[in-house]
């Protein structure tokens, strides 16, 4: 079946009530209070261009043959979820936010999103889980598109860490300055930095830019928001700290909005066809829409590239080699520059915070139709 | 003249308003509206002991006159103010608290109380200013009085950070225990265990050691205060990171209180008072009053000695080799166990955050009258 | 002038015998004692392929014109040798090895050698330097060759460091185990794995793999080894901490065989010319050899992305976005998957030890080309 | 039996072949070939004192009464050792030297020498064990009498670590600069700095300090020595580090010299009364050779009391409260300035490399004994 396009907008369902499936019971969803509408303030030039149309050089049908794309994608996704469901028996879910412990490891899905409109999907993609970690790329994005990518990046070296994700030592070493936009350290100084006066007014341009792709409003969990700011002092920790420093000034609002932002639920299959116009240059292909420049595009794939799986971002580069953010409830969004976004989905973490089964999905995908750069 | 005991307590004047002195102009003080009653849910046994006098076996004459103590200590004081007044041009004042940085940096100090009641002073002495980080160790004996020494150290191996005063980089090695209770984090979590409600109650309790032994309430600075709560940023991010790991409920309060403690205000002639208890294994010598037991006093003192002087301790123990606590107001509490307290003040401060003729007069008299413990 | 290939091997000049240029006075170099032939024990399968010739599939020349590269990639390397020469002004050569502080810090070369043969340089691109950290791809993809990736990256996790390259700090943490085999720890125990008895022979094994590509021996500069030998008191504490721990048995000769293979001498064509094999799957378009076979060139060229360029390897990532490996010598070595290897030189570093002419001139090219992974 | 003084010298036996006991099979001792006679090039005036006798002034018959210390030492003793019996089962012999592995985790022993002359022990206090980290007292305390105070600990800031003894973290922090003389990087600094040709002749200047005072050439362990030797590759990493940063010049010939002083051996008897000077200002009371002068008898033991006890340094003030020195091997040496040497032994340490029975039995002694400095 073929993902909703913008052309069939008014059908598209909310995502996050979308949740039906005979696993986990339904969670219930709040819509937010947050403003829909997209920020009017866009720089000149960077902003929707209507009509804009899909990519005009999309890679040839002559190419992708030669990844033999078409023929057999849906089959490898069956046995990319079959291959897996064993292996999520050494993961566990992630419990330092209480709500994310309620999740069934068991779960098991992906979803692909082709950049000329083809999408399937397997397994349990279309269990609704919050973005955490994954919302720092559309975070980025919304503040690139506000700002440009140089002031959305100011004060930040854009060098992997080598530490893990929520690490307070390097600022202490480097006054305060996070490595990248992708630590935790990283994402709350992004939002801090989101338009906005309240945690749902800074959310709300994250939700908004998810919204203009999808056509569809994006639910916030309230469960997993209320869970997540209970407990969440080491991330604010880190933002007290880069307060000390200047870099940012109110602490406290920027942590809410930052877990506001990552109670943002999406399944597998919205997921990637949320994320695909960074497969494009920043443009939506499905819709025409250019949701950022391709500057800014350039920068967030190689933020991923280089920041995006926590510590293991290089063994991923070797056995995956693509562009992907993952987050501790269990999903990982991959890019792969000018042919598909892929989105995945399994709650059981490795020891160092990524889905086992997203990652061996994505090794299995990435040897199958040879997506790796470096190949 | 000797300095008030507890028999002239009526005559105390209120600490704080003292600072009758031709330097910067006198800062304005508010009586704080904290309790002043000592917390009456002391432990049976080390509560206070009317009547109990002096210890009974202070330092013979004989002994003291070993050290030509009592015949030139009067010259001494003068002679180590003179040699210092040079030396604080190489340091300057705290500017991290914006108030501190208007302290002037040519004034020098220095105050003797001996535990059979012999007092001395030259220099600036009566100028107050705001403890700092010297309250610690008033807030730690409070702490030891209401709980013991064990329960107040909770947590904390006690153990040298080898970092500077405010680092967090051992918290989060070390899954947010503070290396001990006088580094910043340690205090903070010792704070955060005083009983009372808010700020004001909780430094209450510190104010309230203080003035059992004083005779008199120690005074807030409220406009240290307020600078240090609009700017304590680093500190917030401290105990953000420890109520993470679980050792305290209430980060914000934690610091509050903190920060008000911090802003108590002495002289050097009233912290040489105030201290003295430690120099006589935790009894006020000349009130007779029982402050803490013996066992706290003791570690008390060590915990000085290997933790006192930020990340200068050891230097400090070569060159001086006596228990003290400095603060960046640019006081130090030194103690000669048996013997003496000693106070000194100047606001210019070394590289490390001591203050550096403070450093240099206690380096002076421990040479001069032969204190050091390992001598 | 067309670049020579395997076909024209016999008229192919020496390495390190080729610096002719008005520059510092010419070095005098010495043919190394060690052994040229390539070790015998390699792996069935994994040899050379005589008669494989160039990959079946370049890039289309249809799609090498949608990167206007045939018409104007003599011009732009000019221009890029152009734009670069104000800049080097604002770094130095490096200086902890002191035979390197010797080089004219003026100097600025480029070549470009593309998998179907055309090859183009500007600038000093014919000036000798030793390969220093370049030298860590060859030895990596040497050692490959004989054991297979797996074994020569054993005991790393291959993450990026997130310190700089000569960092003890990780190893310490990290009982020993080099993060990813391109910072120093790493490339001195791949060449603690490389056979030989001592340091010529196991170099010699490095200096094997380009002189099977380049159809001509490389020299060793001999001044610039001692040098190093007599100064790298560094990387000898690294390896004999690994020795600790067990991963290698004997540092010394382990140390004297990496400072060997640094000092192997190249110029900016030979290269570019040496590394063509990891543009296009570990196979030597020109002269047909397999020098590696294509999992190894691909995690070779995923750790170059993600370790190769020191602490400024996210803002590679960002600003040129093609996996790439530095030296202090001034080289930079990248390569573009499927089209090209680009060889730059330039001693004059920035603060992170990276060639600043080399940095911007790969920048530059990477617009013009739209060469970045990640567009 | 009264321990043997200076005037019964020629009767003293030889240390390391008194180790007559039913425990583990006698090791074989060889006497070393170094240099026995101490080094003429003494700075004038910290020679030697024919005749200057014991100290003055020791505590009064009246004042040890206090401590009610003549009448139950011996008893005291005897209690030590049983209490500790059960303790011990807990610690675990050191392992990283495997020689050392050998040792009878069973072995307890203590011995107490006073300023003038009472001795005392208990246990398996004749059991001779290699000094190894106590031997970093002898080491600097030799140094300080060749060169002064100062020149010794040239270059070390002389501030506890807060890492454990042989991290090389903070050499990379601090530019090589080891924090003080008592950890592993500080002591093969001073070790560097004692004069001699090789390892024999400088370990030979630590002996015969040690010699000069007892009396007795004392022996190395030499199955030890080649033991560490062979395994010292953390160590060597710190030597080599150290040259990196020019603070010695021979890397090896440094290791090699500490491996041997490290190798020296006594039992508890012998080392309490090598360490006896320490305890009487520099002077050794029984012979009265002035061994170093007050300012470095002050100086080494206010580092004993800052750095001497690993990572449980302030946990050792808080419960014993006197300068101390522990060894991997397990014996520590303790000095009560004024008052006494004790030395204590057995090889069953705890998790932070300090000996179970040593800790607890120095506790109990300083509880009973009121030793503690911060009393």
């Amino acid at each position: 079946m073929k993902f909703p396009t913008a052309r069939t907008r008014d059908a598209f369902p909310i995502y996050g009530q979308l949740g039906i499936h005979s696993g986990p019971p339904a969670k219930v969803f709040r819509l937010p209070e947050i403003a829909l509408e997209w920020p009017v303030t866009v720089p000149a030039g960077v902003g929707p261009v209507p009509g804009a149309g899909p990519r005009a050089d999309p890679l040839s049908t002559e190419a992708q043959e030669g990844f033999r794309f078409l023929k057999d994608i849906g089959r490898l996704l069956e046995e990319a979820t079959e291959r897996v469901r064993d292996a999520v028996a050494d993961g566990k879910v992630a419990t330092y936010i209480p709500e994310l412990a309620k999740a069934d490891p068991a779960l098991v899905g992906i979803a692909v999103h082709t950049i000329d409109g083809d999408t399937h999907h397997a397994g349990d993609a279309t269990v609704p889980f919050t973005l955490q970690s994954i919302s720092k790329v559309f975070a980025l994005a919304a503040l690139m598109r506000l700002t440009g990518p140089a002031a959305a990046l100011d004060g930040m070296p854009c060098e992997p860490s080598g530490d893990s994700f929520h690490s307070i030592v390097r600022l202490e070493e480097e006054s305060g300055h996070p490595r990248n936009p992708l630590i935790n350290a990283g994402a709350i100084l992004v939002s801090s930095r989101l338009p906005g006066a309240n945690r749902r007014e800074m959310a709300g341009v994250v939700e908004g830019l998810l919204a203009s792709v999808l056509g569809a409003s994006v639910g916030v969990d309230d469960q997993v928001y209320a869970s997540e700011s209970a407990t969440g002092y080491r991330n604010r920790a880190l933002a007290n700290y880069m307060q000390h420093f200047g870099l940012l000034r109110n602490a406290e609002r920027a942590c809410e909005a930052y877990f506001t932002q990552c109670a943002l639920s999406l399944d597998a299959v919205g997921l990637a066809r949320a994320g695909l116009f960074l497969a494009n240059g920043g443009s939506d292909p499905i819709s025409g829409t250019r949701v950022i420049d391709t500057d800014s595009t350039c920068s967030i794939l190689a933020l991923m590239a280089m920041c995006g799986l926590y510590d293991q971002v290089g063994r991923f580069a070797l056995s995956v080699g693509i562009p992907a953010k993952s987050a501790v409830s269990g999903g990982i969004l991959a890019i792969v520059p000018g042919r598909m976004a892929i989105a995945t989905y399994g709650p059981a973490l490795g020891s160092k915070g990524n889905s086992v089964a997203g990652m061996a999905m994505l090794e299995f995908l990435s040897r199958e139709l040879d997506l790796s750069l470096f190949r």
